[in-house]
């Protein structure tokens, strides 16, 4: 009997993390990776709570080894299981400054997560889904979908730093896409394009309308569909934006 | 009481439209349009046997007379009722050939069915979108696809008429979705990246193996997760290919 | 001995088109077609006067009767010869108007000259240039120029048939350019991002500073630039803006 | 008096780096940068001899102190100068791979220069660059010209490293060119699309026929044209391909 496929969802915080975990906990224990225990210690208890399942691990995606611990820990609590699905949702880097004022370790920043975390995150969870791709009663094909934005696409002044991360987290997820989609593996990359509507946040975006951020669940619900595509209709990149975001 | 809405299908055929039209089927009435009534018949009275509801109109979309009689039929097929999506299926000049040797008629032909009659289309069924954005008993926000391929984001050799066209219509598709999503309008570019299996098509995919051939119904299912996404999370471009295809 | 090569500027004004015509004029005889002579007839005695050596020809580029009619004149001018360059300056369909708005004339404006017009030019002129890549004392290859807009690679709201037929004109340029490239004719289409100082233009340009406009000189300047690259280092693909200019 | 400015070229070897030291040096004197002398001493004696004036510089582009000397020993070299144009033609991470064969070092070595390196070399170099803005008997605006390769637009299988290091490099690159083109700075990225002619480099390319070999020679003279373009016409993206490279 195959053991039940998990999820893990890597960047877990109180928007698209937090979204993707809940929709996908719907279907598949999922696994809940964040570097503090206070960004998934109430969503785990909330989904478990509603019946679903849901393990927190800490983790610094940038680090190979407290991956690799991670993951150690994900075969424990799921023997022999393979991912359904994975979500690489953590960005770095995000710094609006004058070129000639970076720090090398903000310019830094934006690689450790976006890029060698997206890189180590990738390699360690593939394994995982390749094995679900070869479970023929596997009910969708493994995904892997790597949260980005528009700064993946257009790189704007003051913002070497996210836009080049993110141009770079763009490439990986499409080169993997293509490696691994013969397998049975597939990988999409959404460009984020605007604010999202993060609970508690008090920023720039607090006071912006409903309607002009973008809502985390709905996120989610697209991701969800990502995953139910078959073999024969993948998508690789799709935009996600309010109606009133200008493009 | 609001008039039910409708769904209106331009470029039914055995492949996409058809799958298309029995996808959105399942939830509203569907209009299918079509130059001859041999592309229809069938399809409408499968639906309508099966439950449905379908009519079928020869129209063609490069005319705007022939486009205003349709929509004058569906008018009063539909008295008073809004559109809760319309697809856009048709293309044309798909014509391999050196560019000294295409006749003017021949890159005529691209421009025909996949500008004029994209243009002529949207320009039609537009106002019963708008008027389904302001009805506030919608359970989705309207949708308008446009069905694309690969050639409208690539143009290769010998392909200057196909080419050309694909690129005017992704850009109509564009132009016509910033201007109307403000108005609560969905308007999205689907870019088929490869062969369709298309059932009884006689041509070079009749060789090829299913897995290579993106399956109609497939992209019926993502076609109807665009249209079911809230206004928060609108998806403008997408790309859909099997897991064997090059990109 | 070999007829001396001459190049042909199609879409002559006072903007571009002129400095062009100046620039390649110190190399070749240039030919200047416009719809109307009042176009060219001061440009080709300017040219004339100082040395060069231009003949100016009325047509219309969106005519194939018209086109063939001025490339016998051409010939009749240049017995003989080939065209080591030419220029296609044309663009139409710039409307800037809500797309329910748009008539089916002010649509297809666009595609009469961006699209049919420059399937036709090339066309008439693409025999003269393989001609010129075929002789063995040519000093730079032969060189298809399409001017564009950012409209070719980016579509806004209210801007459908400016920006549809704009990515039409740049896919049109590409896919000649991968068809002709092996047979040594050099295809490029350049992205004109922004607005053009044109001497006595009396448009929402009068008024912006000098440094905020794209010098037509200075077009002329990177189109003889990209002339005189050689077949192991062609650019197909160039934008040009001024510093000021936002992208 | 104005010190005379001096140009500075990152990534010498035998290829793109000597052509464009080579063709700047006719009009400017060069800095050589290279990790070991090797790379940069014949090449110093040759523009010497030819009476060009060169210096080489051992630096590793990836390593802040090292560039910080590098830029001392170019101010003692050419007191109070600013720079003219400089170019980034480093590149890191070459790997053709599966995708879970790669180390973590492997996809790192991407990132070190091609990333981390054009980011400090472009915040040292740009002090000396913007100096030259100021200049006003400087006959062309300063120019950072980065080089790149296809891999920063296309991200194939098997190539994360590369394709990952390139895109972000080209997002730099922009970011970089949105800030200072206000400041006067001409910052261009050049794709580079296909195999360059590398004198004595005994791999892949060495069977290929020269016509489907980029001349180093070529581009550099592409560079050069990129330098001279005025304000008022500055080119910020350019492909240069042999006419027989698929693209």
């Amino acid at each position: 009997m195959t053991a039940q496929p998990f999820v893990v969802v890597a960047g877990v915080g109180p928007g698209t993390g937090a979204s993707v975990a809940r929709r996908f906990a719907k279907a598949y224990p999922v696994v809940l990776l964040a570097r503090g225990a206070d960004k998934f210690e109430n969503l785990a208890k909330e989904i478990n709570d509603q019946g679903g399942k849901a393990i927190g691990i800490s983790a610094d995606v940038s680090n190979a080894e407290s991956l690799t611990s991670a993951f150690q820990q994900i075969e424990k609590a799921f023997p022999g299981a393979a991912a359904a699905a994975a979500v690489f949702n953590a960005a770095g880097g995000f710094v609006r400054k004058p070129f000639l004022e970076l720090t090398e370790k903000e310019f830094t920043s934006g690689w450790e997560v976006s890029q060698k975390g997206g890189f180590l995150f990738s390699q360690h969870v593939l394994p995982f889904l390749l094995k679900h791709a070869k479970d023929s009663s596997a009910q969708h094909p493994p995904t892997l979908i790597f949260t980005g934005a528009t700064a993946g696409i257009k790189a704007n002044a003051l913002m070497a730093t996210f836009a080049s991360s993110n141009f770079a987290k763009r490439a990986l997820a499409a080169s993997i896409a293509k490696e691994f989609a013969p397998q049975g593996v597939h990988v999409a990359w959404a460009n984020i394009d605007g604010p999202i509507d993060i609970p508690g946040r008090d920023d720039y975006r607090k006071n912006l309308p409903a309607e002009q951020k973008i809502n985390p669940d709905d996120i989610a619900e697209t991701y969800w569909s990502l995953h139910t595509q078959s073999k024969r209709a993948f998508t690789n990149e799709i935009d996600i934006r309010t109606s009133l975001e200008k493009w």
